[in-house]
């Protein structure tokens, strides 16, 4: 239907006749003269439509004349140099005079227009004039582009593109399954997977060394602004390796990507650092390193101080007491402290305690803060000193449980840090590593698979892990940029004994292991080798790479936040005969 | 954790230490030596223990005497050159003499061994030691190297891979969905996705021009050997093109991945034949040309017989009276002939005339038939004639409805080309195009769309299409190969009036289609380009590579005809408390 793409017209076509398809981007009617933009994937081309053509066909320009904004058209002409050169676009030298212009459907008035963004659930209404816009196609670009280069560097390499099932067992263990009734068996389901780990090691007893899969993946929980209830992760698992084979590789893997998606040199090696190092320093286990704040541990110096809430913390087993200093912080006022404060509220903070550094040579007398009054000379010296603050400069302080403190502090960390615009532009990957194998779960009295339940501990002995649960530390490893966690693994539990010896310790008994994972526990014990993996998050990778906050913006047909796709408009109730077949009712709603 | 894999140590390495990991796949103990066949996902390489080796270590014959079936081993050994060469494996000149043997993970007795082949029901409940056979690992590369060389092709000519939901909007049309509880909107359901369709439509009207996806679908059907819950196909739509366009680059696409994939050169260009020839001669839409045999029309001589069920079909509008010559097939016994009529009944025969040809030069005489008693010379003559039978044939003849006189006189033509041994070796691909637009169902007493509802009508115009909707042909096309339908597309339907007539007269009424279709009906006012595409079963291409009938063999965790995951156990009973959660009960069975 055509010759060559809109946006690809270039000098060395002039002269010759071309037909384009595309969508009329503007058209301008200049009395005359009719100037149309034609659009399609690849860029803009100008059209110009004379009174009368080269062949003195007078129609082409009635035919321009009455073309709407989006309309779909073919148009056949001579390239020619373009007067006025549009430096702006790539075509911008040459322009087409038409010969022919066909109207292969027209457009009624639009919602709203490629150039505008109307406010997201308008746009996800009509996602595809949503999606003809230049910035969504170039963001959408960039995630193809990524899952290319990932794909032909893992090809490359041996690693086999396995597909797992979408229809699998139901596993109650982490996230929500989703839930689908079996029309064949009254009364069961399938449940969609929430990731294919159990498949993926199950391939590697199977004898497939090197397996990978852009997998799709489903969890029903709350959707936060940056989760979609199905979303997709580049799997992979090894067998017979050890963690730095994993993670030596993998890295390598997302250099290339990086240089050939963004023309981007991330470290080489990445920065490494343990989980209870990130924590110490950042408060979290995804630290953003572009920030470069970090926070100062006070338990010592406040121990004996008349501020309770800093001595019961700083005396408690469990407590932490962490100071962070805000340069340039004395500026704020009382509301922006105060905001501070409701910020650190959100992350579990009971009160936010700061001081603010006046002049730093004055000793007391330099430091305005409601709590000074409750620190001695010795101990406000300290302070200053550990937190490296100067003249000009807050310290915030939170005192909590470790985990509590750590979080709210971090969570503050990343504000000041945008605030104060000491956020380094570029990009700061890390492994985080040494994980806690469990956490202890006050509300349900039982311990917790800090990544999952298969991931192998770093001690080979059961009694071993049996003895030191509490501190045991896992085998798994999660990659970091930016702040977010873009990647996590781990090696897995490959002896039966050892698996079985972690279910019981997560509370799992043998009955309920055997009913659930029963295939895992008899794997495991035909020859079962050594192996590990990792799974990296697409809609995460794409939407850095991207530059967007919303990995809304690099999925195709994102759902809400309301778990809703706004086009097709999903979910939607379905006849009684239907469910019927598969043998379910819809539950009175009072009931719930 | 290793050097080399077992499978591709060679006489490069004579003189090397290597360190190996794999199964023991076979061990022997000669009595002060012991051989184990080590296998990783390369290959076997023999290792030898010897009473002690170079440095004197004498553990390493007591290790290897403990070895059993599929313990994972590591071992290290020098390379040597083998004295009995075994030509059978790849590493048949050399082996390994061990140094070291470690026990990764020892193998309980097992339930089968990787050279056995135990039916299909224990194969699919350790899946992970079926996989582990050679011939299953073979099967799976050629599905993943099938895959693979479908997206270098795409990828290098600019089509864009684009992830589509699984969670959809149900609309029943076509084949059962599966149906997903929406916990956030109780009594609503997503329903997964027959095929992305309407997805890929709309990515053409959100400009995004080249299409793919290796896209998962799910159609909740009877299930047939051939058949799984869920399926994958290669999704491809194109905008502003005609069916030729398409054609032509999809049939070099398979040309390109058959040449790469299994080193076969396909026909260049494929056969083209309409839906109405195939029928003709075939009696079936994918005929399989590798069978020699066609059908041969005989009403027009049997109009006038005394053979009432010839010439009431003969004579009827809608009736068919069809002859297969079956070479050879003078020999068949009473209870060959009986069989053959039993075979054609499962397809709809009512009964199967026979006429055996035991002299061609006899006439009469030299025909045995319980049906030449009603057929007079002249046409006795002309049915052999116009057969082309010879001494030695038989000809077997079907009379019913068109549609099924082709249906069962297809079925035996494939049987009979099967035994009489006619079905040549190699690859027969073909196009079947100018299908019927619809087909008028008598049961539901409406048309149904032969393709699907968005498959545009060869006519441009809504009112021709309206008046001659009983013989309107469609711009669908189907690949066919060896017999097998392994692709299917259409150029679509790009306008809002085209569609509602479509919709309209396939009886879905305005209201519904726009609650079903409104999101379509909607894309298709704002200047959607003319489109269409083709999609293609990957697990049918990957089971024609292998040289497999089922495409179990070419999924790695399939479920069985009766919708069961016997690995995992899936579909299950699932609490109570978890279908509250998505508002859902199961029936009572008695109510079903």
């Amino acid at each position: 239907m055509r010759t060559h793409y809109c946006g690809l017209v270039d000098e060395a076509l002039i002269g010759r006749t071309v037909t384009l398809c595309g969508w009329a981007d503007v058209a301008r009617d200049l009395g005359g003269l009719c100037f149309i933009d034609l659009r399609d994937h690849e860029g803009i081309v100008q059209i110009v439509a004379e009174p009368s053509d080269a062949e003195g066909n007078a129609g082409v320009l009635a035919a321009a004349a009455a073309v709407g904004y989006e309309d779909c058209l073919r148009v056949t002409g001579v390239v020619r140099k373009r007067e006025a050169i549009n430096a702006k676009i790539r075509t911008g030298r040459v322009e087409v005079v038409a010969t022919r212009i066909e109207l292969l459907n027209k457009a009624e008035p639009l919602p709203f227009h490629a150039h505008e963004n109307p406010g997201e659930d308008i746009r996800l209404k009509y996602r595809y004039l949503d999606l003809r816009r230049p910035e969504m196609q170039q963001m959408m670009r960039t995630r193809i582009r990524l899952v290319q280069a990932l794909r032909r560097w893992l090809d490359e390499r041996g690693f086999q593109d396995i597909e797992t099932p979408i229809l699998t067992k139901a596993t109650p263990e982490g996230a929500r399954d989703f839930l689908v009734p079996a029309r064949m068996h009254p009364g069961e389901f399938y449940a969609l997977p929430q990731s294919p780990q159990l498949f993926k090691q199950i391939l590697m007893m199977a004898g497939f060394d090197r397996y990978y899969q852009i997998a799709r993946c489903f969890r029903d929980e709350a959707l936060r602004a940056d989760r979609q209830l199905e979303f997709t992760q580049l799997d992979m698992e090894f067998a017979w390796v050890s963690e730095r084979d994993v993670q030596d590789t993998v890295e390598e893997m997302i250099r290339v990507v990086f240089r050939e998606v963004k023309g981007v040199e991330l470290a080489d090696p990445f920065l490494r650092m343990t989980y209870a190092e990130a924590m110490r320093r950042y408060g979290s286990d995804k630290p953003d390193l572009r920030n470069p704040m970090e926070f100062t541990d006070v338990a010592e110096f406040v121990k004996g101080c008349e501020f309770k809430v800093f001595t019961d913390w700083a005396n408690h087993a469990d407590g932490r007491v962490v100071a962070l200093r805000a340069p340039g912080g004395a500026q704020f006022s009382r509301k922006q402290i105060d905001d501070y404060g409701a910020h650190a509220a959100k992350y579990g903070a009971k009160g936010l305690a700061w001081m603010k550094v006046e002049d730093a040579a004055k000793g007391r007398e330099g430091i305005h803060s409601p709590i000074a009054k409750f620190l001695d000379d010795a101990t406000l010296a300290a302070i200053v000193k550990a937190t490296g603050a100067r003249t000009g400069d807050a310290i915030f302080f939170g005192a909590a449980t470790y985990k509590t403190a750590s979080d709210f502090m971090g969570a503050l960390r990343l504000k000041l840090g945008k605030d104060l615009g000491l956020v380094a532009e570029g990009w700061a990957p890390l492994w985080v590593t040494d994980f806690p194998m469990f956490e202890w779960d006050d509300e349900e009295k039982r311990y917790v698979a800090l990544h999952h339940p298969f991931t192998a501990p770093a001690v080979d002995d059961e009694a071993d892990l049996r003895a030191n649960a509490k501190i045991a530390v896992s085998r798994g490893y999660d990659m970091v940029l930016n702040g977010n966690e873009i990647g996590g693994g781990s090696i897995r539990i490959h002896r039966s004994s050892m698996q079985s010896a972690v279910f019981d310790l997560l509370g799992i008994g043998a009955e309920e292991a055997q009913a659930k994972f029963g295939f895992l526990l008899d794997a495991l014990k035909y020859g079962a080798p050594p192996h590990g993996g990792i799974a990296f998050g697409i809609d995460r990778i794409a939407a850095l790479m991207a530059g967007t906050e919303s990995i809304r913006d690099v999925i195709a047909f994102p759902k809400t936040t309301s778990a809703q796709c706004l086009m097709t408009g999903a979910p939607s109730p379905v006849p009684e005969a239907q469910l019927a077949e598969v043998h379910i009712r819809v539950a009175e709603r009072k009931a719930e």
